[in-house]
């Protein structure tokens, strides 16, 4: 059941401002109603995450494992009742919701089984050499510990992936420190039913009261006070540039400034090279649609450009692509704000001048739906006008058509940082375009060939992270196993007794894991 | 023989604004004029660096390690012209001149060696599943690679080690970075000599023009204009708080935000818990004073606060450190701004209420040297007046008596962010003390038992970079192998042909490194 309250540590807390969320799909109001925290709990929750993460930050690898797992565990005892308040908190299928749980639940194992071994903590050993001359050499040892309560802000297009028990707050988790969530407002009853799905794991493997937390908020002040809190270490978001921006700029005005990790939009340019036009024209075609609508667009790596050299072949492609589109049905998309934005982003973009619109909008299409969209501009229009270059988060594609291979270098030149670029090319047409290559990877984090950006796979080697402005940090993912490599720094101990050194970095080696010892990978003992 | 002029690539280049340099010993000018770099020429020096960026970045870890081992070969050559050159315009002794020289070129073989391997750019291979159910599972691999131009301040204490051709300059130039220094105006010549040799060896290594400039300074203008140039992607200072907390604030305001590793100063806390302080009373005081005085207290982690709890021994230790600082001989500081920064400073901190100034000045000191100095506070009035935390630039130390543990612990939650904290106590004895322990370790980038804070061992293990405001990123190092990792950001490639991967990515593991291959650590073949 719902109650609408915040989870400050394990105490459900009401209080005076309320808000309700929204079904897309029906356009109505859900029915419950939910309370957004005052200043006064926001210092109460904070206060807790900073007294849990003392304790919680010595917790062990295995215990940390066995809370993560548990997460799982809990959230899938949630059952029915949580693919039910997900869709019709976003609009989102049924299957799509069975589906994210299950990403959910595998990010969760997996950081359970990074940390179940220390490997990840990047131990450091330099043992002391009393004799050396000039002087001696102290023993030396380093490794990764974590840098306190971390605030994680749900994402609207993922409501359980990159929200409450995401991506973010496994990692944050499993590298030691507390969480604190601000629910996305458009699910703050998923958010309530995952939140109640961790308190439980971490009451029943005894973690320490306020490692987790849960503020509701229908608007921007809850983000801002947390931001701005001092005993807040690290601020990690997923939404637009607007809203990423601004909490960059307020935790870089604190008197200590602390991380921000926003993942802000991305156009993720796909290049289609000749050789893959003129051998499967309607494959690629084929594949970019399906790409462009999945999820109504509302992917993060979403195809948003297409950049190729003019032909006759792309021609027929673009064609192809339009027609393809132009026939899909129109889908839900996950609030009436997304849809606005969406069509005020489209149709930013559509009158600029020399822009050819390749799709139609039917008539009778439902409030809150969209159809798929395409166009089409001159690559030297693209490289001057900066609004071509701007997201327009939903199922948006544009195509630019470069004059000739120097053009098209100066197209990925002019690009802002992106998540991912992709290259469609015939395996020995790939190495026809050094230049082109060498200038993309700049660009980008990760870098595709032959496959769609859709679809970011949860593995050690995913970088679903790229250059400003796509995200605030490029130099961090927020997929995959290293994205616990945002929440911790190193330490070094010098000349520290081997009985009061973290496990990790004893002689012993008793956890077995992969260290740097004297400058050589291994995992012997010393 | 010194020209005064700027290195734009390989080009000497002059201009008209001029300054010399100081030698503090004599209080005269040195005789050389230095030149300082026009807009025009900034301009034109980054779009060097931005352009040799292309090339050097896919140079060979072999070729970059021949790059910089020749760099440690050319600094050796310019033999003795260097070290007199030096000693004029710091004021510190022919030793230490030798000494840092040796430091340098150390830092550049190893830096060398580092890259002659490529275990340190973290290649991470996730090989395809093409029959995972429900989606296949494309081959991700993901490595590190540089993140373009990078511009290094060069620091006032260290005319070798952290300047021109330093580990910063090591590092960066290791990671595939091409470097811009910003030339300390206090030792212009030396900056120019060592840019010769580093110049020499891209030459003679085969390097691009523009992987290294060096452009001299004698005010903020050069710094500032560097931090805001677009093509500038990353900023490394080491200086005075308020000198990289505005370069801090400039490369955050710009469109495209960049990383400043900026180490702004730190006071350095060594506890002396009561144990090490009856059992070696003596032997802690001297080895206090050699720490507090060495190098005029020029050094980063002087250890300028000593924390203890009252009693009769620890005012024994007092008289006596106190004693022995007293008795030494002033020393010459690097410039007469550091001297006067160093007794206003001084003054600020034992001009407050309820200090006791234990050393006095003598008569006839030379005008740019100082004496070591101590003063003594109790702990409730140095927990609520900030100005005593704040460093003095130089050989003093403040003794904080704290009336019992709890109150020691109070002391230490009250501390700003240091590069290190020293615990003098006996085995046994540190066991004793877990929650101190516990919340020090929140506050520092190093934790030392037994030992001085001065003396940074360049090594893989070594931390040297605490949480703000010791450095604007803990999550980094200055010192040591890590440092590398300041430059370097993570790329994957999604199923990328064999022969167009970075060799490191490979099958065939060429190279012999160290992988992450399906989340296990290899040297393996695939």
């Amino acid at each position: 059941m719902i109650t609408g309250k915040n989870y400050i540590g394990n105490q459900l807390v009401s209080s005076k401002k309320t808000f309700k969320t929204f079904n897309p799909k029906n356009n109505t109001e859900n029915p419950s109603e939910f309370f957004e925290p005052s200043s006064e709990d926001i210092n109460k929750t904070v206060a807790l995450a900073s007294q849990a993460y003392y304790t919680y930050k010595n917790t062990s690898g295995a215990q940390k494992s066995n809370f993560l797992n548990a997460i799982a565990d809990e959230i899938l005892a949630l059952g029915d009742e949580l693919i039910s308040m997900y869709t019709q908190e976003s609009g989102l299928p049924e299957g799509r919701a069975i589906g994210e749980r299950g990403r959910t639940m595998g990010q969760l194992r997996l950081f359970a089984n990074l940390v179940a071994d220390g490997s990840w903590l990047e131990a450091s050993i330099d043992t002391a050499q009393p004799n050396r001359e000039p002087l001696p050499k102290a023993d030396i040892r380093k490794m990764l510990v974590p840098t306190g309560p971390v605030v994680v802000f749900g994402a609207s297009n993922f409501p359980l992936a990159f929200s409450t028990a995401g991506g973010d707050t496994a990692s944050a988790l499993a590298s030691g420190c507390p969480v604190i969530v601000k629910s996305h407002p458009m699910h703050a009853g998923t958010g309530e039913l995952v939140s109640g799905a961790i308190i439980k794991a971490a009451q029943k493997t005894g973690m320490p009261e306020g490692v987790f937390s849960n503020l509701n908020s229908s608007g921007i002040e809850v983000g801002v006070e947390l931001t701005k809190h001092p005993s807040v270490k690290c601020i990690v978001f997923t939404g637009s540039f607007n809203g990423g921006k601004a909490l960059f700029d307020i935790a870089n005005n604190r008197p200590e400034p602390i991380p921000v990790f926003a993942e802000m939009g991305s156009i993720n340019p796909v290049v289609l090279l000749p050789e893959a036009i003129a051998n499967n024209s309607e494959g690629l075609a084929q594949n970019l649609a399906g790409s462009i609508a999945l999820g109504a667009g509302q992917f993060c790596t979403s195809p948003g450009l297409i950049l190729s050299i003019k032909s006759d072949a792309l021609n027929n492609l673009t064609q192809n692509l339009a027609k393809l589109l132009q026939d899909m049905d129109a889908s839900c998309m996950l609030h009436p704000n997304i849809k606005r934005t969406f069509t005020k982003n489209h149709s930013d973009v559509t009158s600029q001048d020399h822009i050819s619109v390749l799709t139609n909008s039917s008539n009778g299409v439902a409030v809150n739906f969209v159809e798929p969209q395409l166009a089409t501009v001159q690559g030297s229009e693209f490289i001057k006008n900066p609004t071509l270059h701007k997201e327009v988060f939903g199922p948006f594609s544009l195509i630019v058509q470069c004059k000739d291979e120097q053009e098209l270098l100066e197209v990925v030149s002019s690009l802002e940082g992106q998540l991912t670029a992709t290259l469609m090319a015939e395996d020995k047409e790939l190495s026809k375009y050094p230049e082109l290559i060498n200038h993309l990877l700049e660009k980008v984090g990760r870098l595709i060939h032959n496959g769609m950006p859709t679809g970011v796979e949860v593995c050690p080697s995913m970088q679903h992270g790229g250059p400003y402005p796509s995200t605030t940090d490029g130099r961090f993912t927020s997929v995959g196993t290293g994205a616990i490599k945002r929440f911790v720094r190193p330490l070094s101990y010098q000349n520290w007794p081997q009985d009061l050194l973290p496990e990790e970095l004893k002689n012993d080696n008793s956890l077995g894991i992969f260290r740097l010892v004297n400058g050589t990978f291994s995992q012997d003992t010393i």
